[in-house]
């Protein structure tokens, strides 16, 4: 997927003062196209196109679509960990009591989903990061923990020390179902019409937080079994 | 992605008696390259260069990559909603108790996780399911209506008879997110190792099953609250 550096024809001719502006639009409209298509089959021709600009001026910013997901990547995602630090910083700076499950998990969800109601970008973002998440190569998962990993660890202590009765385990194995839950209904993909024969529908984001962070803090705050 | 039929070659030369043989291994390959790559970055050709056959051979065999995958799916797909009513048939039929749903929801995840440990290519399959869940085209939500929707929705009556008090469309909105989580865990691309520090990982099937079970009869018994 790396044509556009085979017959990268070197800087193109100079730029005027909107260069700030063209690389941001680059990366907005890699964003979409990510977003739509996934990486695996996205090239930067295409995200040229879209952009209506020479493939050269990607290569020039961005050096290969590796580098230019990347910045993609990082640029919404760091906003996203940034969001859940201060959420958590808030709920652990309240004097008196420390945080509950059910307040620890509405703000892990809250800060996922304020980025997909900020504004059609935000929401390119979060289903180009729901349709990665299955992308396997060592890029992928070097990119999750670096931007998510810090944050979450975070939320996990917390629910540790607000959980002193649940298995660590079995805390750690549930914020998995918990991100595999929220990445499914963020993909915009969910059967819940289908399912439900019309009678639900998913639209509604402040109803799907809600009935998301219940289902989650019922399932986080299960006693442990003996696992077989 | 339809390069194959645009020259398409017409019958190729009879084939020997191994034909069911050659049309058993081509949809064999093509599970392992679509749970590989995914659906759109795959093409008949690659499929063709995997399987050593002539693309054309893949053409007619199943004429299109739309069909060839339909096809794909299908096989595998069938099997776990036969072995869904299976395990709800039985249940059923037990004399004089009606089904609990933790016995529902372990059957419901079991019919699944059962078909990735079916050997290799069960788990392709499983992988494949993951992979595509996100492909938002017609094709795509056809099928998995056509293949998944008649045995979902025997669950989905029976959990709403067996949570009379829970509001029934937080039994669908529920339904929902256990399938977002269990799609994630089958991926294979959870992220308990890195999260954990190492201290946790996912290998275990029956470790998985055992736990991801305890947490979705957690959210599904969870109490439904006034939502905003």
């Amino acid at each position: 997927m790396n044509e556009v550096n085979a017959r990268r024809p070197g800087r193109p001719a100079s730029q005027p003062g909107d260069q700030l502006g063209k690389r941001e639009k680059i990366l907005d409209v890699a964003e979409d196209v990510f977003a739509e298509h996934g990486y695996a089959p996205t090239s930067l021709r295409h995200i040229a196109k879209r952009a209506s600009v020479n493939p050269a001026l990607i290569a020039y910013y961005f050096d290969s679509k590796e580098r230019l997901f990347e910045e993609v990547f990082k640029r919404r995602g760091t906003q996203i960990a940034r969001r859940w630090h201060e959420l958590l910083d808030a709920l652990e700076a309240r004097p008196g009591s420390t945080p509950s499950v059910e307040e620890l998990l509405r703000a892990y969800l809250t800060a996922e989903f304020e980025m997909k109601v900020s504004g059609a970008a935000g929401q390119s973002f979060v289903r180009l990061q729901a349709r990665v998440h299955d992308e396997t190569d060592a890029m992928h998962f070097r990119l999750r923990r670096e931007v998510y990993d810090e944050a979450t660890q975070r939320y996990l202590a917390a629910l540790e020390r607000a959980l002193p009765n649940v298995d660590p385990a079995d805390i750690y194995w549930r914020m998995m179902f918990i991100i595999g839950a929220f990445l499914y209904m963020m993909s915009g993909v969910d059967r819940l019409d289908d399912l439900s024969g019309g009678r639900f529908t998913s639209g509604n984001i402040d109803e799907l937080v809600a009935r998301l962070t219940n289902f989650v803090v019922g399932g986080m705050e299960r006693a442990t079994t003996n696992y077989p």
